[in-house]
């Protein structure tokens, strides 16, 4: 649901953290409040193509790879991981991974959703550097990065992920407890449960349970009449097309996709852009539909909500805002756009 | 010479050893039998394609920078750098990186030649890992390689080479001096001094200079009369055609190329092939003409020298023979293959 499509599919993150605690245990999930201020904290997930990675899975050691090789850059121990962005699979690979080390995850993240490229955490907005950073692959391969900027971790973790298939695993933006209080999206984790315990809790309606859980915008209910989706040097590119079905019939939506969902347009005018978060649900079950699992004839709601207000600064913007993906137009929030079409 | 076309243009590195040397002074050359056993040697060079090298310079620093890394991973000292390669640019560029940090360089290098990938050194062929690899950039990237095998750490540095703009600094296989004793190629820079010194007091004719000083076997004496060069994915691929002129008045030579020259081929029939050196020259001056510079008109002399023994083990084939690189054919000894058709 937060993964606006990306993020990896969740169902892969799903099972590989249901296996991880039932061969080690659950994993603790903690506050940053309970843990000490110079406690080491590693932002980790996937970073590649999500359609790659449901078919390249992880060896389940790559967290342990990941927190070795970081300790040893940084000479200090990991007291926790984090999901470098909360969405999709990468919301859940930090749970068995932190399960299978003995390693508590924090609630948190760096995004509040899920975002393409490397840099654009909420790390990276307070000043943090992205370095030492680290990868891993299924085969035991390792690589350091020092890179000079966030961009520069971008463009080179991004070619070793093709490298290593289309995806690799990835820790950046280390950094302790006490920076990282004022530098992540907090509570994440428990958003999370929330909004499954509200789907779970729903009588008849899953996607209304959703919406009233999550105060999110609904901008079309339909059928999937077009998808155009290419694997390119480490992302996801395409589009979506959605023909609106009763309430909506007539309407044409169209999804643009970079990994995730970043802008929904209709007849040029904008529904919704990034950084809000756009996602893609199974009309009957609510399921989140991830970019890479989108396809032709699917029932749909399409709906949208607000991002985490540090991606509404003019310096989030600038990182994630839609002149960041190339996009002509300003960002304008979700809740000022419906406001304007009701 | 050496370079058979490869380990980027001699030119530059030459510059740069100069300038190194006016601004540090001269750099010392040692023989590994003068240094401790335990020292560790830093084999060193760029690795990417020759043509962007040409105009993407180095900042003079990137020797620092590996050292610094390489000491930092290793928790060891480097005592010495070594050109991996003898070749080219990448045979001059540690005399200048060792000048600047107070290091001597040793005698000897890692091929007695050049040869485009990672792998292709004499110290895979003794078994030395290639971990850990380091790599930087101009602008201060740093990239640490602990790569399973060496086809991928040539996989892995090449991707980052592309990333860099096409090319890298870069070093692999670190060892001791105990166990570069038996896993380099020796001498290699005494033997290049040795043909600059008969270059130097040749009277008349330079190309018969080096001829007689190394034992080379003459290929061809003609003009280039065709070029067809690419650079793609960090390598400089190709071939030419050198039509004879003079005694050699009506054959046609072709050569092709990954860097360095691999085959010269003449009505189908192998000339010579890698692992043997084959080098084109300037028919005047016996200046060895490195493939990103080969061009239409030329007036050039192709030469063919044995290559170390160790490239014509079993293992040595098979990491750097004709097979190795693609071809369907078995290495023949360029002596051989001369006396046949003498």
């Amino acid at each position: 649901m937060l993964g606006t499509g990306g993020g990896g599919d969740p169902r892969i993150g799903l099972l590989q953290a249901l296996q991880a605690i039932e061969e080690s245990g659950p994993t603790e999930l903690v506050d940053l409040d309970d843990l000490p201020d110079d406690a080491l904290i590693m932002p980790c997930g996937m970073i590649g193509a999500p359609t790659v990675h449901i078919e390249k899975i992880e060896n389940g050691s790559e967290g342990a790879v990941l927190r070795a090789e970081l300790e040893r850059q940084t000479g200090r121990k990991v007291a926790a991981l984090m999901p470098a962005e909360i969405g999709g699979s990468n919301g859940l690979l930090p749970v068995s991974w932190a399960g299978r080390i003995g390693l508590p995850v924090v609630d948190a993240d760096g995004m509040g959703r899920a975002f393409p490229e490397v840099p654009q955490v909420t790390m990276h907005l307070a000043g943090i550097s992205p370095s030492p950073g680290v990868m891993t692959d299924e085969r035991g391969n390792v690589l350091v990065f020092r890179a000079i900027s966030g961009a520069w971790m971008e463009r080179l973790e991004r070619c070793a992920a093709v490298e290593f298939g289309g995806a690799g695993a990835a820790t950046e933006y280390p950094m302790t407890v006490r920076q990282a209080r004022g530098a992540t999206v907090r509570g994440s984790y428990t958003l999370a449960i929330r909004i499954g315990d509200a789907l779970a809790a729903a009588a008849g309606d899953p996607v209304a349970a959703v919406v009233a859980e999550t105060g999110a915008f609904p901008l079309v209910g339909g059928k999937v009449t077009d998808v155009e989706r290419r694997t390119t040097k480490g992302f996801v590119r395409g589009s979506v097309v959605i023909e609106g079905l009763g309430d909506d019939a007539g309407r044409l939506i169209r999804l643009e996709i970079q990994n995730e969902n970043l802008v929904a347009l209709e007849q040029g005018a904008v529904l919704a852009s990034v950084p809000d978060l756009i996602s893609v649900l199974d009309t009957e079950t609510a399921d989140a539909i991830p970019t890479e699992r989108v396809r032709y004839g699917q029932r749909v709601t399409v709906i949208a909500m607000a991002c985490d207000p540090v991606w509404r600064t003019a310096a989030g913007l600038g990182m994630a805002g839609p002149r960041a993906f190339g996009y002509d137009f300003d960002y304008v929030p979700v809740e000022e756009l419906a406001g304007a079409r009701a």
